[in-house]
């Protein structure tokens, strides 16, 4: 189902939803964007992907004409019109259309769209088997934290590790891991959890925030540190963090096996709480 | 005048050129191209810009279903179409439209666009003045090599330095000098060009390679070596080099002049076998 897209200001069907060649989302990637999971007709943690937009927008002085509320009653009506109980929205603003200048155009307007798709809930025997992973050098820009358009080395690595029959590829830069290419990533050692601390290298993950403040309320030790790419293969548990594939443990590094059981205590025991979570927020 | 644009086998005016919001240009800036500058309606130096455009579709894996012989004849009539005597064209070629996923989509047609701007030849006075610029850490990824659609530290680099009042940014990296936001840098010292050698951190720009070719006919010598920042404040003359730049001094770096006098004797007799070279090849 193709399904009703939003572009600036009309909902219309995705086919013809349409952007000018010489709009800078097309020729610079000038713009950020969000993805937000929906559960039983109900956008997830709204608030705090709507954070992380402004916080994103601002990095790059873009500006955005909607305010939270107006989003969120676009976000609910494109959920109802594609009848998106079990699905994604993806929302995304770029600076507009203006001839190609590197500089920032005078007086345009944001170009402003949102996709609405439905998907299966993540597979429940993925989340007990795990996946591969391969871990890649982190060729990516020096302002990770920021949700941008610039994916070209994200969709490189996810490409590199599927080719590698991997799900996954967890980046390393200067030896230290960042993120995985589409998810954070998190270790197990001595039964707590170590993920790489935020900074410029990598994205504030929703996901990741909310994992962690459940892992403290079960009384699980947490610490957000630097991690060296030696660790990764050395964890008791390895586990990867997003919006779409919520908690997933990796079972195999570059071929190895991580850890010794499948799934760990620790990823079962986070992954429920997680799904904990959703129901009391969504159910 | 907006124009005639190119778009997937048509000829259309620009304003009714548009492309899906999922085209994974919009998305990801999964796509590469080039700017081909056209003097007296001639494409200057079109073998070169395929050249390029070939290797940076390569690095991204990205098939291009048009031959050089095809683009070369789109782009002709694209001139003719547009009356385009003294202009640009610029080519883009993307992975093309599928469903929000990172990896690559089986059995997509890339999306090809192009447009065709008349542009005034360089201002002579500001070949001869020079430009401001300012000095930047460079935030890029690691293969700026390839001419991605992955802009944006360029598009901030560049605005930063148009709200400084400067012309460019000249972009530092490790202490080293890489090129500027939108051109190559090249600095003279001892009558002697020296600009930083190729590698994947800067592209190797058409014109850089026609400076230092013309230079060497010259007489003049050339070293392409590692260039640190502070080489670039004790430079005798500092000058930036691009396809619609073409040579153009900097009189001034962070505020400070750069040089004895403006310009260097070096820089005009750059500019001035560059604009012989353009007369010979267009004129």
């Amino acid at each position: 189902m193709p399904g009703i897209a939003y572009l600036n200001g009309h909902f219309l069907p995705l086919e013809e939803a349409k952007i000018s060649i010489e709009d800078r989302g097309v020729q610079f990637g000038d713009g950020v964007y969000e993805v937000i999971r929906v559960y039983h007709g109900v956008p997830f943690r709204l608030h705090d992907h709507f954070l992380r937009f402004e916080r994103s927008a601002q990095a790059i002085s873009l500006p955005c004409p909607l305010s939270n509320t107006e989003w969120e009653a676009l976000i609910r009506e494109g959920i109802a019109r594609n009848h998106c109980d079990e699905g994604k929205v993806y929302i995304q603003v770029t600076r507009g259309v203006a001839p190609r200048d590197h500089c920032f155009p005078d007086s345009v307007c944001p170009t402003l769209m949102m996709t609405f798709r439905n998907m299966a809930e993540v597979d429940v025997s993925l989340q007990w088997q795990g996946v591969h992973a391969i871990t890649l050098p982190d060729l990516r820009w020096a302002r990770c934290s920021v949700k941008s358009l610039n994916l070209l080395p994200n969709i490189l690595a996810k490409q590199a590790a599927n080719e590698a029959g991997a799900f996954e590829a967890i980046l390393v830069k200067d030896g230290l891991v960042t993120e995985g290419a589409t998810s954070n990533v998190c270790l197990v050692k001595q039964g707590g959890i170590v993920t790489p601390f935020l900074s410029d290298q990598l994205l504030s993950g929703v996901t990741r925030a909310i994992v962690l403040e459940l892992a403290r309320k079960h009384g699980i030790a947490v610490e957000e540190r630097a991690v060296r790419e030696e660790e990764l293969s050395q964890a008791d548990e390895l586990f990867l963090v997003g919006t779409t594939i919520e908690v997933l443990p990796v079972t195999q590094l570059n071929g190895v096996p991580v850890g010794v059981r499948m799934p760990g205590a620790v990823v079962q025991e986070i992954g429920e709480a997680f799904r904990h979570c959703v129901r009391s927020e969504t159910g």
